[in-house]
């Protein structure tokens, strides 16, 4: 009787404390903080000045506007490389501009406006030091693809331009919305693995659409899908110009070993950068020196001259086809944004800074905002040209802000000179980007490290190449969906036992060293109890339980008198669980069998209080440990009567 | 120098293992097992005869079919009890069988048909001893509601009851196919609060609408809402028929006092069992000898002796209606399944026996689309008929079968004898029922233990009563998603400290005992790292850190020398956590922050050993337990330069 009271005051020692309530509001509170604001963003402000009213002001309007933060200790060395690194980008953004407007179905004028304005508005507002502001491969296939199919620009231009810039309009409002409502976790959503098949399924078919450009072929079919590409190719193979093929590989070969080399030796980095303009002065100069435009190499033609024109009346705010232009910007916004913001981290990795997703997307969506007025279309910070700036040295967001003076002095004086560039030069520019983007070392790192990962990216790849890019989209977005799904509905279990000379429990099937207790079954549970995964776990948890009664029936031990739930790793708790821990007790109330739980949080006590259920199950029953649960359990349970009298699992909830 | 040694081979004593690896089929097929076999629910057939196939088979051939269980060992005083219950029911499924078709805008006799066919059906296939099958009132206003859209029941009666058919079909198929797939799931993913809210406000409006019947509208509203209905009862105030007023009052309050009697003395079950039919037969023996019909009280009329006809041939399973059906089908085959499962699950309790959810919607869809074909429509297990039966003493789904021949032989004998039953009758009867549904003390429950619940529950309520069915149904199930989003998007982290006298590490803002230990920072993850947290749980470690730096210059304490990271719960990893734990090692690098690991289970070790993750930790960074982490690390770090360096949180996941 001693040893037993000793046990109990031991146990009452080291409660479980049940948290005293807080205000309503402050957990309210606390909870809109831990989800919105989980980097605390305004902490710079907060630090400034004890109630000092003018310094915080500052520090908020810093906060918005990067650039006055950089700006007040910007030195003439931070400036001089910049411009050489803006410089260096602007001529990749020329060719490149110009390339991924023909992509998208736009004039290629478009492509050189959307180097200008929003890299001026990423310059102020955009947290990133490194990211170079323009428009992006994927993001101008999908343009041509769904914005095509509502107006074919072949047919109507005019309308397809605006529909272009009400896309661009929505996806910047999109984004910039995101970003005030703090809903970066959105982005989130897509997994690493859906993106990557994804935008490798993309690059492949902008890569074979580039076969149209490649063979001098003036006619293509529409669809995306590889085996419409290919059928288009073989059927038409009396079309192809010789001329054409020959100078585009021969650039792409170019292309690919300057890449090449700029890879093995990032000093030469200029190389890399400087290729793309490189070959479209040599195609153009070829070109205008061999007439071969008459020669069946197709050349760009007339571009106009000067600044981006005003598009803002162009938009299609009411219109009935303001809803494809809705639907193309929000699914292109995110696209930008899952591109953008994860460029943006990467190098920000690399410098040893911190890039705020919230802001960043607010600047995105102000810069897609202001293009869609200034006849420009979706811009995000793509790869090449970040890394070419990047490598080039740039100090801070000033050198998108030369790049785009440099892109507006083209604008301005330059643009006749690309009257003689030829499209194949372009395709080979654009299929010599693309290749980098096809990540398949990423692919074998998935299968090694994670099936299931792997099954994702190969799914999205698969469907976009051989369904359409939505496809493929809605299967990586479908796929990771079911995958958070079932990750929330089949949480894991796991039978615990003691390890030797010490007073932990481990996983029994990790440690092959951990012994289970006689009459005790150690259960411990890995996630929150919910609604979505309430059920399961009472029937998990009673099939661990029928398969410890088997065991012990068939090896003749020691029946079994409680069941101790490890809670140290039920993070929250909502009433489906608290049922259901109610539920469990009447279980096995009725053969005989104690419940014990051990560690659990102060939430899960909270409302284990609340809703009585820490009253049914009895306060001399928590523990704060395993070992503690155990021990008292040995010496005060009775043996109990079996299971076989309960083969039962219930489920009262959602009773009417 | 010795004692380091020995702490060393201390910690190599209990190392964490890193799993061997298992064959790829066989983890895939344990995988699938605990996905979609959670309950193993052919243990049974598994337990029979070691090898023996005939056995197995009769063991499979039960499984699919509980009668040949129950009948086996069926007794003579078994089925006295199943007569006893099936004729109550009975008496309490015809009237609710016409009031629920009225309200469902089919023929009174189709309420008849589809108490005899589905409950046969779901006597040899279910395996709930006490759910009584019949039509639902959510399910048939849904009906109403959803399908009185494409074809007004009083303009084509016959295009309607055809629709009514093809979208019980589709219901059918529906919950087979999830049961045949084991989806079961799917059901789980309806929090229990939304259904609270949902079922209140269906069942508000259910009343809402009885008002037509209660005051002898002739016309009335087709919109659900509150508003509409209350604007239809007040601007035709001239036309309310005092007749009916007082005939539907007082027998309301009749059964609201019988069902209150047989609730306070659960021996007084067949009062509230057979007060329905008292009203009927009261009502229209009354009506008969006033001539009520001349009075404007209005009554059933002729109907159709006979059992169901075959409705087979009358399916739409090809018109420009099917989707309509479809959606109905859907819809309201998913609500059908979560109250009658939720309905067999509280009485097996009760009863001390397992229902198997998977087999219930494989009975629940053959029961549909076995009354799809005969002339009934949504059948499931509406919890008044299964709570009557319970007390009636049912002990086999043979009580289902007993009322099916009861509502048999009143089909081919007694259907004339309804004649003269009042509209307002029925009225009265769905009113009383569903007065029982509207769970006012769950909602106080929900408010008390969780607030976010109560917010779930009080938007379905509201959207139900203020905007539709629909509406109602899109806000529950948008908010249980967003909700589950946010768990996985949002996990807890916490900071331990050592409690005192003991090894153990506990939440400090739990424990107030737990002290911090100086120079190093315990952080705990509470969930699985996967990609919708990676980012998340990146950004708030940074945090915590630098939270633990502001503290220790505030309070001039050690610097910080070693994050410990507790990961005892974290469940599972993915491709984005490696990616994230990765990070966060190079980031603590840079200023001279050792990081280690605690407790990571097994799937932990086998993905960060494969991603190399734990070659740049160090093997012998990983510790079995945070006090042997936290030991180790305060005998072999250098003292961190401080985090001020350090202002950065990366990922460079998502790199394209």
């Amino acid at each position: 009787m001693v040893g037993q009271q000793q046990v109990v005051d031991a146990a009452a020692a080291a409660r479980v404390p049940v948290p005293p309530a807080k205000p309503l509001l402050r957990t309210i509170g606390g909870n809109l903080m831990e989800t919105f604001f989980p980097d605390d963003p305004f902490r710079a402000v907060g630090r400034e000045g004890g109630g000092r009213r003018g310094r915080q002001a500052v520090a908020a309007l810093r906060y918005v506007f990067p650039f006055l933060e950089w700006l007040t200790s910007y030195s003439f060395a931070a400036l001089w490389a910049d411009v050489v690194a803006g410089v260096t980008v602007a001529s990749l953004a020329v060719p490149q501009g110009i390339s991924y407007a023909k992509l998208a179905d736009l004039p290629p004028i478009m492509g050189l406006y959307s180097s200008f304005v929003p890299a001026l508005v990423y310059a102020a507002m955009g947290s990133s030091r490194e990211l170079a502001v323009g428009t992006m491969a994927v993001g101008s296939l999908l343009f041509a693809a769904m914005l095509g199919r509502e107006a074919p620009p072949g047919e109507k231009p005019e309308l397809y331009a605006a529909l272009a810039f009400t896309a661009t309009f929505f996806a910047g409002v999109f984004q910039a919305g995101l970003g005030v409502l703090r809903l970066g976790f959105v982005v989130d959503l897509l997994s690493h693995a859906a993106i990557v098949g994804f935008m490798g399924g993309a690059a492949t078919v902008v890569c074979l659409q580039q076969l149209k450009g490649m063979l001098g072929l003036r006619h293509f079919t529409t669809s995306t899908d590889v085996v419409a590409v290919v059928r288009s190719v073989v059927t038409q193979s009396h079309q192809w110009r010789w001329q054409s093929v020959v100078l585009g590989s021969g650039i792409l070969v170019f292309l690919l070993i300057a890449r090449y080399i700029s890879k093995r030796k990032p000093e030469w980095f200029l190389l890399s950068a400087a290729a793309p303009l490189a070959s479209v002065i040599a195609g153009s100069v070829l070109v205008y020196l061999i007439h071969g435009e008459n020669h069946g190499i197709q050349v760009i033609g007339y571009l106009k001259k000067g600044i981006n024109p005003p598009s803002a009346g162009d938009l299609l705010l009411s219109s009935p086809h303001t809803m494809v232009a809705l639907k193309t910007g929000i699914i292109t916004g995110i696209i930008g944004l899952a591109e953008g913001i994860a460029v943006g981290r990467s190098f920000a990795m690399l410098r040893n800074y911190n890039v705020d997703g919230n802001k960043e997307m607010i600047a995105f969506g102000l810069m897609n905002i202001a293009g869609s007025c200034t006849s420009c279309y979706l811009t995000a910070g793509p790869f090449s040209r970040s890394a070419v700036n990047y490598n080039a040295g740039c100090k801070t967001p000033m050198s998108n802000a030369v790049m785009a003076v440099a892109v507006m002095l083209t604008l301005l004086f330059l643009t006749p000179l690309f009257h003689y560039t030829p499209l194949v030069v372009l395709s080979a520019i654009i299929i010599s980007a693309m290749l980098g983007v096809i990540d398949y070392q990423a692919v074998g790192r998935l299968w090694k490290v994670d099936k299931i990962d792997f099954c994702v990216c190969v799914g999205a790849y698969l469907g976009v190449v051989f369904g359409s890019i939505e496809i493929g989209l809605a299967i990586a977005v479908g796929i990771s969906i079911v995958r958070i799904l079932l990750f929330v509905a089949r949480p894991k279990t796991m039978v615990l036992g003691k390890m030797p000379n010490s007073t932990n429990f481990r996983r029994m099937d990790q440690y092959t060293m951990a012994q289970a207790v006689p009459g005790l079954l150690v259960v411990r549970i890995d996630s929150p109890i919910y609604f979505t995964n309430a059920g399961y776990l009472r029937e998990r948890i009673m099939r661990w339980i029928n398969y410890e009664e088997d065991r012990i029936k068939a090896e003749s031990l020691e029946s079994l008198k409680c069941v101790v739930l490890d809670m140290g790793a039920v993070a929250s708790i909502d009433t489906s669980g608290t049922k259901m821990l109610e539920d469990l007790k009447k279980n096995l109330d009725r053969s005989s069998i104690q419940i014990a739980l051990a560690n659990p949080g102060s939430e899960i006590m909270r409302k284990l209080d609340k809703s009585n259920v820490l009253g049914l199950i009895g306060d001399e029953w928590i523990f704060l440990t395993v070992g503690e649960a155990c021990d008292y359990a040995q010496q005060n349970c009775k043996t109990g009567i079996g299971m076989d009298v309960v083969e039962c699992a219930v489920d009262p909830e959602n009773m009417v």
